[in-house]
């Protein structure tokens, strides 16, 4: 029987896994073991799609989104639009655990921080900076949109932990070149990540606005909750959602960053499932059954 | 057959109900005759939980939250936490048909208005102004938080037009004496709002933290989606966060607005159906059979 589980999105999961494997181990709780998974790859500034060193906003500022929904009771902690703290992953757990609401949004959740004694810190840094110039300029030279790699790399964590908690967390800077303001399917309940300790977990990554057409973390957990397992949970929420908007989009084998999409989710016996509608949806899990990380490509949905 | 079928949120929906019903009679398409309908309620002073006249929050400022999602293609404008304009439903629609987004928060979502050449105004009335200094001197006294009737009544529009196009509609000043930048589910696709031409649509108002936790319009029209009535599909889903929360929370034949919620539905056919956790639910609606104005109080889930 497996006694813990995590997995995260993309090959810097495995960060998130490390660390949360760790704890989950040690017996935390689920959720505080995703918010310290988030936060590792929130505070490494070498991660260009989340957190510090984030891909800023069309004017040069990073706007960051996370979440934590804890699946015991669904309750949510989530904050979008925050500028100018490295985790604002912690903001979420704050919000989830010391106020009535669910989700603080741009200078409201900001100066909740401030009074929470975060601190504020500096989130550009010179290669995100020189990859926003180099952007602009392919945006003031391009006729179209340029094609951005990597514009929307979500980090989300699910876990299970050893009392059968389960947990879902997320964090992004976002679209390369959004909106000031703009906000995508990550701080979202149902939408970016959904957990309820009775079906399962799930998250998701790439375009945010077609993930939330067809509030795909919703749609899988329901589809665990009637006994799918999350790997044909994942298969079919986002089949389904792929053949609804395939008349007007081109979101079947995408290969354009405006209509890739990916989801990972985990069930309460600690399995877990992935699917993307493109081949480049990297995940990595860990359980207590071997204790060893893996690094695996999910397939592409048909 | 019905040709066309419009429904809105509490009595205050019947001024929404007649807007919409003489523009879906004269032929114009859902997301038009919606967006006008949670207009005239918006523009309406008297209204104290949406738009002009909204509630404040706890400084006394009041911020803005409203949604459109056209059942075609599943597109959704939304904004969150506005300040300033008198009509975010106006502004979210921008957001939709003007974007690559869907969801813009905060200031950017103010100063894309503002790029819009829409007109800032003063929101908070004379009347809004005191309501929010009897609630500041009530929670100054109180140890537990005053009953505040009335503190979170969204308008919430769904309308089926003569080309069998299906549009939700939302707003709302949100939760009175919230905190700067909380959110509910009004602008949340599949929380308060959801729509897909395919199945039907939903809305929701209440306590909006409870409806996230249960993506509860997105959980209805999927239930109408697998053949439910709009009745049924109300009744079950709300009927089944109720159970999931019952445990933790007073949801249950709800006395304390912080646990009410209600949720409103319309399907393909122009078949109108209502659920609430309480028994002082309203709702308007109007369809092509009889072209008859109705206000009918929901039957409370059991």
């Amino acid at each position: 029987m497996v006694r813990w589980a995590i997995a995260a999105t993309w090959p810097f999961g495995q960060m998130a896994v490390e660390v949360g494997s760790r704890l989950l181990a040690s017996g935390v709780m689920g959720i505080d073991a995703v918010e310290e998974a988030v936060r590792a790859v929130e505070l490494d500034p070498s991660i260009d799609s989340v957190g510090v060193g984030g891909i800023p906003n069309i004017e040069g500022e990073v706007q960051l989104d996370a979440a934590l929904m804890r699946g015991r009771d669904l309750a949510v902690g989530a904050v979008a639009g925050v500028k100018g703290f490295s985790s604002p992953v912690g903001i979420a757990r704050l919000v989830l655990e010391k106020t009535p609401h669910h989700l603080l949004v741009g200078e409201g959740a900001e100066r909740y921080a401030d009074a929470h004694g975060l601190e504020r810190s500096q989130l550009l840094t010179q290669s995100s900076l020189e990859a926003w110039q180099k952007r602009r300029e392919q945006l003031a030279q391009a006729s179209s949109s340029p094609e951005v790699p990597g514009s929307h790399d979500t980090i989300g964590v699910v876990a299970l932990d050893q009392r059968g908690g389960i947990t879902a967390g997320t964090s992004t800077s976002g679209l390369a070149m959004k909106l000031p303001g703009r906000v995508g399917d990550s701080p979202l309940v149902g939408s970016g990540f959904y957990a309820d300790d009775l079906a399962g977990a799930a998250v998701a990554t790439g375009c945010g606005e077609l993930i939330m057409r067809g509030c795909l973390s919703y749609a899988i957990v329901d589809l665990m909750r009637s006994g799918a397992s999350p790997q044909e949970a994942c298969g079919d929420a986002l089949g389904g959602l792929v053949r609804r908007l395939e008349k007007d989009l081109p979101v079947r084998s995408a290969t354009e960053d405006m209509t890739k999409m990916a989801v990972l989710a985990i069930d309460g016996e600690g399995n877990v499932g992935a699917a993307a509608n493109h081949a480049e949806f990297d995940y990595a899990y860990c359980t207590s059954k071997e204790g060893k990380l893996h690094l695996v490509r999910a397939s592409i949905i048909n």
